[in-house]
């Protein structure tokens, strides 16, 4: 999927950056299995640049600067379709991944499953402790 | 999905609060059809709150008070399953919904997807305005 830059500054300026540092939450899923990849924050440039180039961008909180997810690790997220929800402060991008997802080398962020207080790995089977990775 | 309190407290107290007043990014996903049904976020006492009792809480960041999502409206989202990311600030929340999730009517909140510039209505395939509603 990839717009026009018009199409895409049209749609870009109707959306309600209302979160930190003028974001919208953005949810990626696969489309191909419907798998929640990871969650991020796009300013209104990493809205463009996602639309415009068909590969997602992010806006970095922590780092504070536009990053194109893949670009160290070569694992980019290539867009397939993107949805608005009705207050217009969150998107969903469907993408097919090119690579795992996650830094740790899972398919997705969300790899840890909370079951009875407890937290497995639900990729594994493992039963882990809940620490950052 | 219920866990004891002290099941509950141990996993709150593991997550990294770092967005506005202190919570976690929170995606609600249908557990039966994997469809992405809305974001929210979850301070602590809203990630205890949806543990306990078996539906999802949130923290209104606009009215700055916890909220049970469907008081209101009675269209609650019965907890099936509850997904931590690598970075411990994001939950995802599989969840079978009591009634349609936006206040629209709509069974999702992301409801219009982009197309070439255009936005429609997916559920109805209808093209519409990119509006708040």
């Amino acid at each position: 999927m990839r717009m026009s830059r018009e199409e895409v500054e049209a749609i870009a300026s109707k959306l309600n950056y209302r979160h930190r540092d003028g974001t919208v939450v953005a949810v990626v899923q696969d489309a191909r299995n419907g798998l929640v990849l990871m969650v991020g924050f796009m300013n209104r440039d990493a809205v463009v640049l996602t639309l415009t180039t068909g590969y997602v961008h992010f806006w970095s909180l922590s780092r504070r600067r536009i990053w194109m997810k893949g670009e160290t690790s070569g694992h980019r997220l290539r867009v397939q379709s993107v949805y608005v929800d009705c207050d217009l402060d969150a998107i969903l991008v469907k993408v097919v991944p090119e690579g795992p997802v996650c830094h740790t080398g899972h398919l997705t962020c969300f790899y840890r499953r909370i079951v009875d207080g407890n937290v497995w790995d639900y990729e594994l089977g493992l039963k882990r402790g809940l620490e950052r990775d």
